[in-house]
């Protein structure tokens, strides 16, 4: 099949998954579930032959690409927890009584066909095509080349296990589809890109489909003048040394004036402890040894354990800081002055704005949203992590009894407008 | 100011906007009030102006053209009405425990800011305005060029009511400025286009903002087979001809086989009665007189007495032609049948989906959200009439005490994961 004719079987597909019944999705997953399992053996074997192929890739990529018993065990896991979580579709969000035996709901629906792009990452195709499956979505999938075979392997156990609606799940295997796959908007209704930066930014330049992606993740933590020095410095380790290569990582420290002395000592140290590279401002490097930063690290992305340190005058310079060179994905402020942490949550434009603790925490599982298939920087639709929520949208169901408009027209009726409690 | 210092100052004022109190924002629309009634002589006279030299202009244009004191007093009654609106900004919307002391919410905030395009209506930019301040938006507005003096003696009016923070509000004159905009993804948040559907297309292909707009209005009744005839009469008319150039006007009607010889004669007589042109399919014709449809009339937005009627042999037939031809507005189904009701709601893929009601109901006064900045065909964000919550996003608030990841990924510490009750 063309890319034209795969966006045409998943448009199809989306009209009759959005009425799927839970029991009917949830016995869908099931299905899946066993037949991972008794393709196994055939998924693991081209998982190899991907492994054997991938050599000279850093050791945390081949871990990304490995797909095996483990692996599969997390992926059983997450298909048996998807199945226990509510079902995300029908739900009724807002009900009024326009008037009587008129009556208007906004219900929640499938968004139709998503396409999805990602990292060489096979337990990734499960988790978002069962999370596209729960909410109703169609899906036209497209992972990275090195998996291209455990893709294949997993597409066609999938496929297999449910068979209908065809074209619920589309796997894509070369880039050039995916570049003609950017032109469908007549089937397409999202594009969910995962991956570098640039890779994000050639997608939203490249096609009128709504794009639901992250630009970047330059995390800050800004230690406020009231802090609790030992709590600062727990958080801008965690937040900065748990796991570097992730988008929730922080990158730049920001730290009040007034409580540098007392701080930056005790932080630098605990950061050097960890291998961490520092890069400070003027000030920052009066109380610790540091390299020097340039206006360019304000702006980087480390993904690393490299750290850049500001000192700020005050909490206003914080969050215009942030706003400036953030990335709207999560800040934190460390202080024990609650008004501080209002002011600063308020006026910082990200989807994330954490208050004493570490911004490792920005992520679906850890905010109980059940799997993510991102994390959002955008502002519209779905911010943060995005999970069977963020893959829905709503429509407004009006029942009536043959009413018109004329008659609030001419006002021989008028409207109720009150809440339906259901 | 250039329009880049203007995008800059309106960015600068949305953090400002965002951390506004409820009374200051229903102070500052109290002011606005004010400042109207204070400054009526000098915007009457604008107007005037514009007025004078709209000649040659269609009658419907001249109306929504005109601001006197009839539509002042409608103004005023709309900012009043906006005043008593709950407040959008800062609702908690979900609440999790994730953990003793770790308690994470999600709480509406303001997109930013919004760009916004309309026509040549000077009451238009009172209400996008006072919509957009009641949801804590920056705005950059640009009116139809006909009314460029009205608007301007608007927005000065507004803007000497309501001077902090300093461009709040921002008023374009010229069609260039506008152009220039569509590159400020880095001040402007949302681009809100009213307008033509060429407009609407040229504004999506010529920025890499995200858009909110309609594409069209084709909207579709279905008279199924089991529809209450008189009724089917009843609400194709409203829904043709209770106001013929709206969005939310129907252009096709689609008729089930089973009852177009008795439907079709009744619903011909009625509609032409009210001076509606009708063309119909080979099969419409044998029961009534009309011209013959193209194929071209199933995507057309008459916006005029014009109705194409097409019969159709199924339900899913209906559901298929709609999903393909309309434009994802509002389309009803009119039948005794909820089985098939609730079909038809589940599987068309529309923002407004409605049983035995006229499409006209299709508003956001009408829904009871107050006013409405549009009505949005897109599938993600706001869908169908566009309010105060349309206008607003959110934001994920985590508040902890020095919480780490690293004692969740050790095992020390696990998820509680359960709502807050607040």
């Amino acid at each position: 099949m063309g890319i034209f004719e795969i966006g045409a079987a998943a448009k199809a597909a989306s009209i009759q998954l959005a009425a799927l019944s839970s029991e009917a999705k949830n016995s869908a997953l099931a299905a899946i579930a066993q037949a991972l399992k008794t393709n196994a053996a055939a998924i693991f074997a081209a998982n190899k032959q991907d492994l054997e192929e991938a050599t000279g890739l850093p050791a945390p990529v081949v871990k990304r690409l490995t797909f095996d018993e483990k692996k599969l065990a997390d992926v059983l896991a997450g298909i048996k927890s998807l199945i226990s979580l509510p079902e995300p579709v029908g739900v009724v969000q807002k009900a009024t009584l326009l008037d009587d035996g008129l009556e208007l709901r906004r219900i929640s629906c499938p968004i139709g066909v998503i396409g999805m792009v990602f990292e060489a990452r096979p337990d990734a195709l499960v988790q978002i095509a069962t999370l596209c499956l729960k909410s109703g979505n169609a899906v036209i999938l497209k992972g990275g080349k090195e998996a291209r075979r455990t893709n294949a392997a997993l597409a066609a156990a999938l496929v297999q296990a449910v068979p209908e609606p065809a074209g619920w799940l589309n796997n894509l295997e070369t880039r050039e589809e995916v570049k003609e796959m950017l032109a469908l908007s007549q089937f397409i209704d999202l594009i969910i890109p995962r991956g570098s930066n640039a890779f994000v930014q050639y997608i939203m330049a490249n096609t009128s489909i709504p794009v639901m992606g992250h630009a970047d993740g330059i995390c800050h933590v800004y230690v406020d003048a009231k802090a609790d020095v030992d709590m600062a410095v727990k958080i801008i380790v965690d937040s900065k040394t748990q796991y570097v290569s992730v988008c929730n990582a922080a990158e730049t420290l920001l730290v009040h004036k007034d409580i540098a002395a007392a701080f930056l000592p005790k932080a630098a140290a605990a950061l050097k402890a960890k291998k961490v590279r520092l890069l400070g401002c003027q000030v920052a490097r009066q109380y610790a040894e540091m390299e020097e930063a340039t206006e360019q690290d304000w702006s980087t992305e480390y993904l690393d354990y490299i750290l850049s340190i500001k000192v700020v005058d005050s909490l206003d310079e914080a969050i215009a800081h942030i706003n400036k060179y953030g990335s709207g994905h999560t800040d934190c402020i460390v202080t024990n002055d609650a008004t501080a942490a209002q002011h600063f949550t308020s006026l910082i434009k990200s989807a994330d704005a954490f208050w004493n603790c570490s911004t490792r925490f920005s992520d679906g599982f850890r905010y109980g949203l059940g799997a993510e298939v991102g994390i959002s920087t955008g502002k519209l639709h779905a911010r943060g992590p995005v999970g069977l929520e963020g893959l829905c949208t709503y429509k407004w169901l009006l029942t009536g009894h043959g009413d018109i408009v004329a008659d609030y027209a001419s006002g021989a009726k008028t409207f109720k407008h009150t809440p339906i409690s259901e």
